[in-house]
């Protein structure tokens, strides 16, 4: 379900993924709060004619979709899969997105800015990811008029992302930081250091999962190289900090942390209903027990795909039908102890 | 390891065991308390002779022990076996006790009492144990001068035993009322009938595995009979309660019933690590399930033998070497898995 992640990619045991956005806009319209009907209409089309009739090799792989021609669950379902933003799907009218089959590439058009261009990419992959990001951006270019400016460089609808219009981000499982209350320290050393933190679906979800995605905060004054090898050694630096505690608590409470997983998994093999935030908890646990050896045969990679199945509007897409929250958490019970039993 | 127990008697569902204990006191003597260790020898002795070297057809099914010739951890092994109880083994020079090879009848010797005479049985048979006391009561008096009263009856140690000198008690299991909140307040309204509440091993226990005593608080001004059948009414009164709730959950409260109980399974199952009040709490939760028909599978008479194997001592016995807490709470682990996964 969840295409584009595999094992592949460095760091694998920590960094679950990679993602370069970068924000652009087109010259002679106003940003998408202040553009008329007509005027984002014109630029879907242009945005996606560009990409889609383009004459570019890739086109061929690319799907475009009108924001109000996606079924409420499968726009949320986007947005659990990280293809589209939330702010995306309130551009009922106007927005769009275009996709690529593999789903690694996602363009979101009158978003924020007139054009999102997004590469996501399995383990810590972002000089892959800005290489590709980077080429789709010129395909764009050879059709699209960008605003640009030859010393502060892309303009932006929000002055956070003026210059490179880049944010690098990284999606890591820390489980090992956050069981030895470490994770905030570290990560607030980090945002110290011109990084910003947020949790696996944004701000308010810092602690779900013990998932933490750190970004560039800023986005001018820097080259994209310079901003990713940035982000890359900050990353590195969690990573190291991250491996070398789950091997002290390998060392000196063994025990202790056999028992945490080996319950976990125990529990989600178990329960009859659970909610988002227990099966994402119990899954981390597991998932370190995996990377650690205390479990064996399962796939800490199809966990990662799980993590993202088990969310509301994904299960309501596997079970086709809207289900209240009590006839989720039943459904994401089962769907949790079919994919341990099929493993 | 406990033989008394089995799955016969009424009311198996939920009521665990009975016991009937009457306290007799040897004329020409003073009470334990204020004995000479000489004193003290004699009754041992007398007590002793009385039902071993006896001329009942009884004798040969019976064993004698003197404290001090029982070592630490296999006294504490009779206790966790209601056997024997704390206050006898403080009696390291004078204490004694007689063990049927069922182990369904002890007899204390210079507890509290000169004699304490003790018959255990599965589910609710309050009178077969009064029976088969009464019966053992009259070997032990054709030998010893019992401290007798005909206006007030037999002459105990503590008041509140005096006139019968019997306990008539039963365990019951209730979690239904436990998990509703109910517990509290039905066994209030016992204790105001002149009924002694009390948890599993004692006052401090009450709710470990939701394992409720309830015995008569008066000995005087009621026949033996009279007492048992006061004690039967409200068990049976508790039993009715108990057994509503646990259908109106299952008619209400289904799913969350059966994801409560699943889970424990699930943890019993996969915890490398548990306390023994976690554990209670966790196979009360199972027997639960196992009456109500959620699990089956799992004989619900092991699991009330198992509550014993995993309590500290006999863990110690089961493994013949002294262990800490922490090793004890591993090794309860392991015998819990065992048990589930032989069923």
């Amino acid at each position: 379900m969840l295409k584009w992640l595999d094992n592949s990619g460095k760091e694998r045991d920590i960094v679950i993924s990679s993602r370069i956005r970068l924000a652009r806009n087109l010259k002679n319209y106003k940003f998408p709060t202040k553009l008329k009907k007509e005027e984002a209409q014109k630029i879907l089309e242009d945005v996606k004619n560009s990409m889609i009739n383009g004459k570019s090799n890739v086109t061929e792989d690319y799907t475009f979709f009108k924001m109000k021609d996606i079924p409420v669950i499968e726009r949320n379902v986007l947005i659990e899969k990280h293809l589209i933003s939330p702010a995306l799907t309130e551009k009922t009218e106007t927005g769009g997105v275009i996709l690529s089959n593999d789903e690694k590439v996602s363009i979101l058009i009158n978003e924020e800015d007139h054009v999102r261009i997004q590469k996501l990419g399995s383990g810590l992959c972002l000089d892959k990811c800005w290489e590709s990001s980077s080429n789709i951006d010129d395909v764009l270019e050879q059709n699209l008029n960008y605003a640009f400016d030859e010393r502060i460089g892309y303009i932006t609808s929000c002055p956070t992302n003026i210059g490179t219009g880049m944010r690098a981000s990284v999606m890591m499982h820390l489980p090992a930081l956050s069981l030895t209350n470490q994770a905030e320290k570290i990560l607030l050393a980090a945002s110290q250091l011109g990084v910003a933190v947020r949790g696996v679906y944004g701000e308010g979800t810092k602690s779900m999962g013990n998932l933490y995605q750190i970004s560039n905060q800023g986005t001018l004054g820097l080259s994209e190289e310079k901003i990713i090898d940035k982000i890359n050694k900050i990353t590195m630096q969690i990573v190291e900090k991250e491996r070398s505690i789950r091997e002290s608590l390998m060392t000196n409470q063994k025990i202790a942390l056999e028992d945490k997983v080996l319950r976990s998994y125990g529990i989600l093999n178990s329960a009859k209903v659970i909610s988002t935030q227990e099966a994402m908890k119990l899954i981390s646990n597991v998932k370190l027990g995996i990377e650690l050896g205390i479990i064996e045969g399962i796939n800490s990679n199809e966990l990662d795909i799980l993590i993202t199945e088990i969310q509301p509007y994904s299960i309501q897409y596997i079970t086709r039908e809207e289900l209240a929250q009590k006839a989720r958490d039943i459904k994401r019970a089962e769907i949790i102890k079919n994919k341990l039993s099929n493993k």
